[in-house]
């Protein structure tokens, strides 16, 4: 039987790293899809190129989709300030990027389709994040039955499968399964902001670090 | 109260035009969006630029997103030809774009949200067309299902709302809606071939051509 091909969106941090070696583990052909998407710096695309050649992915494909066009995220628009008072509970900050992860996994259906990709394999993670409306199960479940009518082979019950790991890991399981992979997690990128080193206080680096203490590998944090 | 918006997105082509002029009849704020998606020509870009002047849009918008990194079907790999023998029914042609309107409703639905539209509004028709899976009702119903779990406002039920006015029109009543909204037809471009004049011969010729020929207006016709 040939390998099955997977496609694994790749943004350079470490779940979807986490993620993508999980399918690298499970000894698919894997090809990474990574997103010029007008973020505020490039940091996580240069971490993404360097996982891609460490987990030894078959091809990794960046593709460029200006959302900065209009905005709506601090993100995606310079003049709006990352947050780094710490995550409030109830309120979705403005690091949310407007449909991105939505117009991410549509690019990934495309491709997952040309190549006819058994799954598309995604970092998404609803336990440890931001409140993100587009991260949690519910989302996920709506999506994979539009991907299920959008092709032919959907329609026949072949199409690809949508497949996040790591939904309701908290983020110190998924630093644990990243330790195991032996991910070098100091070359992922998780901070918000793009100055030359991880600022620590934004609720990325936040949460990371967090999760880093707990593993007790305080040396990987980023500050 | 103050004008709503709507994101229309526009491809160039005659079912987009109608659809974006009834939004604009309607009295709302219009942003046109159009995708240079690495299609074989560049010419149904051209003429949505005219028409989003023509209609007199808000905003008009084109955003790179290259679809032919992957290719898979005769628009965006120039290796594969367009067919041009007429429509076979239950086989989806090589002109099916995989993936092609689930990335671009995607795309429009990042910009409604930054922009807090109202509405989306697609040119989607499920009667005169080649089979294409992504052009059915059940689709769009699953993607509005999704759009509404992918944004705060939509789970609150304030979303954006896709509207296809077209959907079950055949292509003769949205030739007579083009004509009674005075859209400038013969600026349109449905022929997925790139040459000087439109083939003729492809589908979406095929099916244009003969509904021009059925309201009276065989002048119009593109050979």
């Amino acid at each position: 039987m040939s390998t099955k091909t997977t496609i694994a969106l790749l943004s350079g941090g470490l779940d979807s790293a986490t993620a993508t070696a999980l399918a690298v583990e499970a000894g698919q052909k894997v090809i990474g899809l990574s997103f010029d998407y007008g973020q505020r710096h490039k940091k996580e695309l240069t971490a993404a190129q360097e996982l891609a050649k460490h987990l030894n992915l078959f091809e990794h494909h960046v593709i460029g989709v200006n959302l900065a066009t209009w905005g709506g995220s601090s993100l995606t628009d310079l003049q709006q300030q990352v947050p780094d008072k710490g995550i409030q509970n109830g309120i979705i900050p403005n690091t949310y990027v407007p449909g991105r992860n939505t117009v991410f996994i549509a690019i990934g259906l495309s491709l997952a389709e040309a190549r006819s990709a058994e799954k598309l394999v995604l970092g998404i993670n609803a336990m440890d994040y931001s409140g993100y409306p587009d991260c949690r199960p519910d989302y996920l479940h709506a999506y994979q039955k539009l991907a299920n009518l959008a092709s032919k082979n959907g329609r026949e019950g072949a199409g690809t499968r949508l497949w996040a790991p790591l939904i309701n890991w908290s983020k110190l399981q998924i630093v644990q399964e990243a330790l195991r992979l032996k991910i070098p997690i100091n070359r992922t990128w998780s901070c918000y902001k793009g100055e030359e080193q991880p600022c620590g206080v934004c609720d990325s680096c936040r949460i990371r670090n967090e999760a880093l203490i707990n593993s007790g590998r305080e040396d990987l944090c980023s500050y």
